[in-house]
């Protein structure tokens, strides 16, 4: 017992109560417990670090945006359309899991586990976003393009923030590779009943510009909350990107928090590691992983980066978009939606 | 303890092991356990009474397409993108979900939990796509009839059977609403590189489309198979289809079998009975959630209808479909892409 | 593409689906599938592979004992329970886990997720455990000494089949560490009430036992159905046993069916990896870990063998028991639970 | 639109983020968002609720043990034994969950998930353990009557703080039910090694001792983390005790922190409401139930009460045991643990 093993280096340390802990004081004492805990405690340290490197592509939510902790954001689209519902001036509503499905439906209630929704506000929803789909050129918008413009109508109907706002003023951009997979979807098809060839949204495009501003800007970070196509669409982009760039090597921090789990073999719950076999990682990059719901993780990390990550916020490097044009650009740069930058081509 | 309560109706009965028991009578004998093995029982008895049912928009993979178990598929891009892989001869190998991930990004092998793959044949797949996509004509198609024309393309190509050739000869629509996040995304994305204009995929269009499909053929019944955008897909199809016809008052049947929990609010996890609230499922629908991996259920659950739906099948009014053209008919009427078959609007 | 890599050894094969497949198919056929479909099927490998070898220490319930599939139970007492109360003529009822538990309660009608049962039943069962519990001289029991007592008390009253009885019968030894918590418990606490110094169980002594056992027969197999105490106390066995015998290297080969996962640090869903570094498990033991509920995996497991291991089981020489006295012996030999079997010691 | 339904009563508010916010700021921000993250603000509304009613029956880790915050701990023996390996100077250390077992087990370390120990100071804490035991007389000890005199002796013979220190010195009795299915259980057992009649633990006799001390102090709360033979073992004591009390009945407080769930039918994921079908809780308790790993929900929750308890705390009546002698008393009052304190039974 004299001489230890080269595996115990670190003691855990157990947690010490104490009135009048900050979030960053509890992630800061946390950092040397076990379990999810610990990997919470991680997960804070690593998104300091990604903010202190010269950074590119990061997602995550509203504040954070505006805040600038992401430079850019892929989402589903159930929630960018749960966010337009709130900054349209409507509500959700504290509901149970264990109501009466059959009662709500009579009530035209739309449940969300223990959430509810006026099903009504959402056809209203529904509507708004068709007639402003419909009132745009009868070309087709990646979702990038569409969600920035869509973001800049909300903001001059309604002056508040939001999601879709928040990115419009901070000019960041939003991908939403599912967009049809949601209400988002369907008002833009019902666009199709207000103008014939309305609501085009050029995924593919989406794709293609993902991975541009990834060989523009190539030392990126990712952050996921929950899993889902977001997930996979951040890394493919590494993926995609490093076929026309040799300087792409996949994401060089990584950070997710999740609740789905990897032996069932899915996207959603698959393992940092794993991503590192298919490049959508560096084999050395830092990471985090958290088994927990988001919206314990999240509030926590989130009020903990505020106080943590200010200093180094206000010194940082980040990249300027600009979207007012079919084209986005980046630090003056356009980023085009159409064909891959290919740098392994030789110049002419 | 003479009276028993109203509660107290129908005994469980112990399952009793016998040599050679098949599938079905396996499932038979797990009618009156309890938990999820009960569960995947009463999913067999639910799939059975959508078949013999007058039926319309149903889901499965590749083998259910070919018999007709299914009219109609939901799937992400990549379930058909490895489906692709096998079908053009190439394998998945056993592998260990413990591997070393770095060795294995330096062997260039893909891992998916303990599965693996090799990179640079999906690199040619994804050229495959890519050069197929060029060859089609400078237009946007619905993923249904892009990923009609790539299922033909690779029968003439290999003459192998699999999901995307199945569905393919049995006229089988298949929709892919999230095909952006997936390799055959990335294959639509490089075709631009071929050819300018290539890789456009009308995804508002699939919308509009499997709501008219629904309009048209009313009583439908959803299977899902491990959540995500195809959920909700199915789902929102028959909310969207309520919008233009009177007829339809959501999925009359409805299976999943996943692996996802409710309690942390997402669709992907969400149970048969908040469906409802929305109006996805019929109040009255027969239903039944099972958890499990489809690894394991679906050979057990597709080995037992093999026989007890045989007489079902065989006298079975399945919906026929055309996909030659752009636009798709079903039993001889058109279903469009462009706009909602409105059955609420006054004839002319 | 020429050169395979290493890692690339067996391809994955799709299971084909047919009419009248039996379990032992459909578990050969899901041999090369990927995830927890491939894990089951390895289960059932390694079960087989555990009756093929000497043997010793296995676990799992009813048919299983009686047919000699497992040689010792460890249960948690829940299950022996609810295995009584059937036993005893009574009834679980199927019922739904969205009840109204307030009327359930006033009901008297106790839930357990979707199974319904009759509370004065449990009231009635807990008494008849407290009389025979204050039938036995005051002195204590080891559990697994109580529990063939108890088997052969409900063999005598009622003849007839069910965990108890059938461990009673085939002289297979049922261990249950955790009996204080379970309606067993409740009952021999009720003893007290009936007579002074009724009710004393000896689980101390049954640590002993259970090292004894495997000091005794020291290639071990472990099969674990759903984690909790009977997972550790039967890995335990095997550390304790080491201690005291050379020749106890851990399990040779093991199983577990689970549901709970590994990343809140729970023994209860910890790997068999896990499991090696504490030497429970040989670091070369057979092993597979399948995530599935017990109620879908065990009726198809437990079918397959009943065919694939006919005749592994006939030429297997398993270990006799015997449990009439205070002291168990196997094969003629006793097995104290007053002291461990010290085989490090030096002969006298 | 104008007139809301019934179900709309209190709308979701986001949660703003601000820096330095403190845990129960946090909490309280986190009382309208949705999901798991609503359910954790909850339960510290509960436990404030549970601290300010009269009270008995509580449980909890160490530092609620010395505010008392809990009045009563039912714990795994696992939970007790890497207690007293801390408390007697040694360490857990931080280690990774994709180590090399076979590595570990070579070095002689033992990994629980994410964090390993030295397997040798594991052996000696077991012979310490057992020569303690070897010292005590030889009649049996309720684990609650054993775990008192450890921790007075483990008290002495380090000074250090720990779950079981703290306990001793808060006069704060300790139940683990499950005992034998731990290392403090393989300590016991070789005491028997040591000295013939040596650890005997009278498990049936806690089962006597928690009901008596419900019906003496009947109003009770259940604050159960992680699930296991602690939670089933509250709840017990609970339904056990209203069979001779017609004071008792249920928990009037219930608050659960788990990971499992409650499809598998489990009693560790089980529901609060299926508990009151039981009578395990009152059909009108103040309870809630939060999906997360313990690690990352009781150090926020335990901060905030730090705060927002103070006060409650500071003018709390709370119950008084004495375990000098063999019977502990409550408030003065004895509390057997070999006859139940019969409330029903008539004077004499």
């Amino acid at each position: 017992m004299t001489k230890k093993s080269r595996f115990l280096q670190t003691p855990v340390e157990p947690f010490a109560v104490e009135a009048g802990l900050t979030a960053e004081q509890i992630l800061s004492r946390m950092e040397r417990i076990s379990f999810q805990g610990r990997n919470l405690a991680v997960a804070h340290r690593v998104w300091l670090k990604m903010l202190e490197s010269a950074g590119g592509l990061r997602m995550v939510v509203a504040h954070l945006i505006a805040k600038r902790y992401v430079d850019c954001l892929v989402s589903t689209g159930a929630n960018l359309y749960h966010d337009l519902h709130e900054t349209r001036g409507q509500h959700h509503f504290l509901g149970s899991p264990h109501a009466d499905d059959a009662a709500l439906a009579e009530d035209h209630i739309d449940r969300v586990y223990d959430t509810y929704a006026d099903e009504e506000e959402f056809i209203d929803n529904d509507n708004w976003i068709a007639t402003f789909a419909a009132s745009l050129d009868s070309r087709p918008y990646t979702s990038r393009e569409f969600l920035y413009r869509l973001g800049g109508h909300l903001w001059e109907a309604t002056g508040r923030d939001g999601i879709l706002t928040a990115a419009y003023r901070a000019a960041v951009p939003i991908f939403c590779p599912a967009i049809a997979d949601s209400s988002i979807g369907m008002g833009l098809s019902q666009a199709r009943q207000k103008r014939a060839g309305a609501g085009q949204i050029d995924i593919i495009g989406d794709i293609v510009e993902s991975a541009n501003l990834i060989i523009r800007r190539p030392r990126t970070a990712s952050v996921v909350l929950g899993g889902g196509t977001p997930k996979n669409f951040i890394n493919q982009a590494s993926v995609q990107a490093e076929f026309y760039s040799p300087e792409v090597g996949g994401h060089k921090y990584a950070l997710q928090i999740v609740t789905d789990v990897p032996h069932f073999g899915g996207a959603s719950g698959s393992s940092l590691e794993e991503a590192q076999s298919w490049g959508k990682l560096a084999t050395d990059a830092a990471r985090a992983s958290v088994q927990a719901d988001a919206t314990i993780a999240l509030p926590i990390l989130a009020s903990a980066l505020e106080m943590s990550a200010r200093t180094i916020l206000a010194r940082r490097q980040m990249p300027l978009f600009s979207m007012e044009e079919r084209t986005m650009t980046i630090d003056g740069h356009t980023v085009p939606s159409d064909r891959f930058e290919d740098l392994n081509e030789p110049a002419v």
